[in-house]
């Protein structure tokens, strides 16, 4: 294909960078322009800057807008804000509000004649469409979801928040033997205790209690007490140097029967040695589906179960069957 | 949905036979009648048998109908005559004839006005879509496909065509050095014997010359020459006991990069106590989708390519993304 899809950008953090670089793997798509809220000419990239006032005058330019804010905060305001001008795509995670949040972008898409894709990613994401496509395959079964070996930024927060501590990375951590018996078919009844350990590097500030603020992490209300949990202390320059990437990735599974008790077992897994330049990699794709979309004449918000997986690739319908089916 | 689907299955070898189990699974499909060659009242099943030359009376009567029957001679011949009357899917598996099948079948549903999903199932199917879907998210990375643990027909009538051999079965089996060095991201380069192990166990005629059996399956070309091969003989109550299940399953990798060289594993995994049956199950989700694609209004040979996973689930959009998401 030589359509070159114009693609920008808003925000600049970890999502917004991994966007940047995503996009220099894909030839079809070229990006105009990254949108921030702070001034342009204090950020370092080889992109040109714009200040989010300036965006108005990129419509009709840019073809897709990727939103790389948080769902705390960000995305609740720019989702709807940004499909009244651009098709959008979107990383909005907060799973209990995408009904809500579906519902207003979707109102905005619709009137404006845009596309936005939401809640892609790997979580929700890949990992969601693998849940429902194993479910409706195999109607009759159970399902398992691991996350790990990764860093929760909630967690490590958490602990960052206590008394007498520096700073803190927490993982979660699958456990092998819970992984081990679903992979082989035993369809264990799995505690949270179970399923997953919680792992932590924490520097200390100086004559800190180390005993107290082990204590605290160990017995903090629902982000450790129900897991067993591993306190390491380290030095500051020790989780800089050892603790500074981002991993992250996990495994659903699901435990199936068919016809007379027939076990039938569907895994998906993702080993993520960062999880927002995959992420960002995710966001890309999708970006590429919504140009198509919008250019079939469709128009509203879309989520990963409305896209089908030909419109991810810059390759044909014809080579798709020809070389990948 | 108060929906039901009215389905029919043309052929009841294996494939038919788990169409009709997996159909039970499923409340909003209705099995209405199998069609077959053969005499119907010679047919036991506790589903209305039909001969293959009344199937035009269900016209109008039957929204989806499966075919089961076979790549190299059933389905060339049966997919265009039958997409001709009704909405079709089916498991064509001849790679190479992919293309040229999807335009024969897809010209006379375009003519009719049928939805027709070809060559859908495991591999070609779910295994293709993870591999597009991998592609497309990490374009820069290697592919791997390990099949197995599983018994390949092929390589099962080979051995039984050799002289001496009174049965036989075939278990491909994947290196578990080489899965984990996928695995571990080493992208290793494999060479065919490092990736699959051949195992096959024989039931020898009375007098057979077991040494000059277990050459001949060694050295077979194509088949077993290129592969490290294991060759155990047993005897036919042995095979029966044990050796009748027709297991299968394997694995699609892709091993990528993001960014400055960040690693990134994408994984999908199948492990089944049946393959015919687990076949039948992606078919039943499929045919789900032909009907909805239907009743939108398309028409045409469509892939899994082509099909948003939100169409397999008997699940309404707000259910997928309020559950499932």
């Amino acid at each position: 294909m030589s359509t070159t899809i114009t693609v920008g950008i808003v925000g600049y953090g970890n999502l917004g960078k991994g966007v940047e670089k995503a996009i220099k793997q894909n030839p079809d798509l070229q990006l105009e322009a990254i949108f921030t809220r702070r001034a342009p000419e204090n950020v370092a990239s080889g992109t040109k800057m714009v200040h989010i006032s300036e965006i108005e005058k990129y419509k009709g330019i840019i073809d897709v807008l990727i939103l790389c804010g948080g769902s705390a905060t960000d995305l609740p305001e720019q989702g709807p804000q940004f499909a009244a001008m651009f098709n959008t795509v979107d990383s909005f995670d907060t799973h209990a509000k995408i009904p809500e949040y579906f519902a207003q972008v979707d109102a905005v898409a619709r009137q404006a004649g845009t596309v936005s894709v939401i809640s892609t990613g790997w979580d929700p994401g890949l990992f969601s469409l693998n849940r429902m496509l194993a479910e409706a395959v195999l109607p009759e079964g159970k399902e398992y979801t691991f996350w790990g070996k990764g860093v929760s930024q909630g967690h490590s927060d958490a602990i960052r928040r206590i008394k007498g501590v520096k700073n803190g990375v927490q993982y979660t951590i699958p456990s092998q033997d819970a992984v081990e018996s679903v992979r082989a078919g035993k369809d264990p009844v799995l505690s949270t205790r179970d399923k997953h350990l919680r792992q932590c590097f924490v520097v200390a500030e100086e004559g800190a209690d180390l005993k107290q603020i082990e204590h605290e992490i160990v017995s903090m209300p629902n982000y450790f007490a129900d897991y067993d949990t591993e306190v390491n202390f380290i030095s500051e320059e020790e989780l800089k140097a050892n603790h500074s990437a981002m991993p992250h990735g996990g495994l659903v599974f699901r435990s199936g029967v068919t016809g007379e008790g027939t076990k039938q077992i569907i895994e998906f897994g993702l080993k993520l040695g960062s999880n927002p330049e995959f992420t960002s990699s995710v966001l890309v794709a999708y970006a590429r589906a919504a140009y198509k979309l919008s250019k079939e004449g469709q128009a509203g918000a879309k989520t990963v179960f409305d896209i089908p997986f030909g419109l991810l690739s810059p390759k044909t319908p014809e080579q798709l069957r020809k070389e990948l089916l």
